[in-house]
């Protein structure tokens, strides 16, 4: 479905009517100007677009979307391009409508517990639009202070309280939407479980590949009365799995648990705190406990008890909200100390059930042996959500052919115990390729039927989610000799 | 989408293919047989199918199907048949394809938290094949020890512990499906949020429109340490609606929160209690609280508190499992107490956002007044959702379709106030005239682009959730000409 328009467009009468729609100051063409967007958080892949259309308004966006259907232009979709699979990443000679200027909080309606904001809207601003009135926004990805709601919404974005609360999909009652052809229609409510097909579960996570939302009703959730923190060390990263398992048996499910192994502590002690953790531990794992202050209470003690049952060191609890903030802290600057200790790292992004955490840390150190690669791991080990963290040098050639070889490995790990190619980064351009192990033939058409039904012309966010008939190396080559192309083409 | 066939079909080479199948025993062609089959839970709507056919695996089904598509025979999915809406209402000329030989559990993994189910499989065997092991499925509707897991999931049921728990679509998380074509399509999984377009969420509530679940992966939850039910019974309606605002402003999420009228209370006492609930009470409200001993036991005090301060009599709390159940026996047969007080009654399905309770309550009472019918008030108070019992005479002339006009006005008036026409009992035949109500003609089109997507040629369930272009009274009167039709036509 990669669109493929290699001759040299003109692009003068399309810029001008989106400056028709936008202003002029909404439109961005100038090539200096536009390398701000040629990659979102996956920095690997890099593709220039041809214009970024800047709209403030449903309507905007819609008039843009007619002006992209009316030429057969690709366009894109992109919120604050934190994105870490290249959900955003733009295609040769496509239109990136950016909705960093949609920034409005439209509607805070607290009796009825629910916000309408525009995309642009960064993730925490909503917390902070309601904690004065005792609320927050529940799902918090590690980029929560510069992410943005539509963006969470395209990737169906978790973060570490979904083992309780869920992610993003779990939190969008109702979305305002410009479909492909440039309509504008509602789907979803002001309440949940409305009637009909649930189009608003089929929009979130669909990585704009369907339409582009440009109003969302979001779910708030009363603030906990009470909320601790609890970080147990253990002497090898078994025992601290079988803790996670141990709790949720007992029947608590915190608000989240954390899993950082040693390579992980030791890089976030490099950088970011001062004795946060303790270096010579094997895996250390938070437990953030939230509910009310009796239910806490008790909690934290059963919790503590069976962390030191499977052989815990220490415990170190902490309740007011210095000392939560300060053992979060090294856990919130992981990725960015990954990058401190190593010149560069790739973060992979893959679920597996619970039960298989022990084979499956088992099975990424045997791979980290095999390729020479150092490994680290943070996860959200309340839903098996692994994030391991390859530490590579970039600047070696073949570098990075082989960490994503390796992260393919990981990948096909995840998929052979039973579980996930993604919990929480999309599929983007980056795993494209990994969706057949997944799913078969006849599962991934049956998906793709949507796509057709909402995006026949195949114009918005062309060649995300699903695979080409290529191969995943040769997609790459043919992304590098695309954009080769477009550097020699444009000027 | 009515699928019209006035000609008589020679039904005898088909039945032969069905039977090639499922061999004799599983098609029932012979008229007194077929009675059975005439309607579901809302027996207000009689249509006969031509043949039932009883598939024991995915792959009978999908021969089944197959043979309807090749032979262009609308189909309908059916369950256990105790639906409310008419979903599983067979239209003329169709096979009935009747799910209740699939009834085996296919799968438990306690260590997973997962069971999978043939949809035949009757709702509360899931947590009987669970709960020795400190395990439940959550999705409770009332009618929870005869409706089986395929009708849920094609309604996507809900029931009394919704409001902390959510409804079946949140306990789905994969789906084998023989799609209207015949083909076999796994959608979800093992884990929840697969990567891709969320499937399964379009599939769970589309009501037999997309296609038939044969395999159902559910998740189950851990049981609650404790559980308490408390009663509080009040002098008037609104402060039971207040109370349960004030819990919800708490910070407490109840596992259930139920109000029932004085005229609910009085005929469950008629019927099936002995001093169960306080006859001159104006309304009552029943609250289960679950979680750890301490947490119970610290949220009943406060929910006491609570409705004291809203003027609550007395407040009773049964800790055991027989003062539990008796505290519920009331409300779970407050439907079948409201067939005994009245020859007939008809039970609607509606939400509204929990803020306007006060006044939707005034207003169907203004309605009851109108028109010159008791209407008993039975709701999850929680989330707002309503089940008015409007009381009749079926014998009297015209009373049903006076008592539809009144449920009617019950659902505007839910739309009016921000709400929904249906919280848990789907849309089916019953409630398809009231879309527009909730959705512009863009909406409801949007929406069926998945229907045509998936069901292109209208064979499965036709007729269902979305209007045709008739009014309301129209397409009763010509459903019904369809039976006299059907009643003269076939033999």
């Amino acid at each position: 479905m990669l669109i493929q328009d290699k001759q040299q467009r003109n692009w003068k009468p399309i810029i001008k009517q989106f400056e028709a729609v936008v202003g002029k100051n909404g439109v961005v063409q100038r090539r200096e100007e536009l390398i701000t967007y040629e990659c979102d958080g996956l920095t690997s892949y890099r593709q220039r677009p041809a214009v970024v259309v800047l709209p403030r308004t449903t309507e905007q966006v819609a008039e843009v979307v007619k002006i992209c259907d009316r030429n057969s232009i690709p366009f894109i979709a992109r919120g604050a391009g934190t994105g870490l699979s290249g959900g955003a990443l733009a295609v040769e000679n496509c239109v990136l409508i950016v909705t960093s200027l949609m920034r409005q909080i439209l509607n805070v309606d607290l009796d009825n517990q629910r916000v309408v904001v525009q995309p642009g809207v960064i993730n925490n601003w909503v917390t902070q639009a309601v904690s004065g009135a005792g609320f927050y926004y529940a799902p918090d990805p590690s980029s929560q202070i510069i992410c943005s709601i539509g963006g969470n919404v395209a990737e169906n974005s978790g973060g570490v309280h979904c083992l309780k609360y869920g992610v993003t999909t779990n939190h969008v009652l109702g979305l305002k939407l410009v479909l492909p052809d440039g309509s504008i229609v509602d789907v979803g409510g002001q309440i949940p479980e409305m009637p009909g097909y649930d189009l608003t579960g089929i929009f979130v996570g669909s990585e704009g590949t369907l339409g582009i939302a440009t109003e969302i009703t979001l779910r708030i959730l009363k603030s906990a009365e009470s909320i601790c923190v609890l970080l147990a060390d253990f002497t090898n990263i078994e025992a601290a799995g079988a803790s996670v398992s141990d709790i949720i048996s007992a029947g608590i499910i915190p608000g989240g648990m954390e899993i950082m192994d040693n390579l992980s502590i030791n890089a976030v002690e490099d950088v970011a705190c001062t004795n946060c953790y303790p270096r010579d531990a094997v895996a250390i794992l938070l437990v953030e406990i939230d509910g009310l202050a009796v239910e806490v209470a008790a909690n934290k003690q059963r919790i503590a008890e069976i962390c030191k049952n499977n052989g815990a060191r220490n415990i170190t609890i902490a309740s007011d909200p210095e000392q939560r903030l300060k053992l979060w802290k090294g856990r919130k600057a992981a990725f960015a100390a990954a990058g401190h200790v190593s010149p560069d790292y790739y973060v992979q992004d893959g679920v597996i059930p619970r039960t298989q955490l022990p084979y499956v840390l088992g099975e990424i150190e045997a791979l980290s042996q095999k390729y020479g690669y150092r490994i680290a791991n943070v996860f959200h080990a309340g839903d098996g959500n692994l994030h391991p963290l390859i530490l590579y040098d970039n600047s070696i050639p073949g570098a990075l052919e082989e960490v994503e070889e390796v992260g393919g490995e990981i990948l096909k790990l995840c998929v052979r115990v039973g579980g996930s190619i993604s919990g929480e980064h999309g599929i983007g351009a980056d795993k494209k390729c990994y969706m057949p192990d997944m799913f078969t033939d006849v599962d991934l058409e049956t998906m793709q039927l949507v796509r057709q039904a909402y995006n026949p012309k195949g114009l918005a966010n062309p060649g995300k989610i699903f695979p080409t008939p290529r191969t995943c190396g040769e997609a790459a080559k043919a992304m590098s000799d695309a954009k080769k192309f477009e550097e020699v083409s444009r000027f």
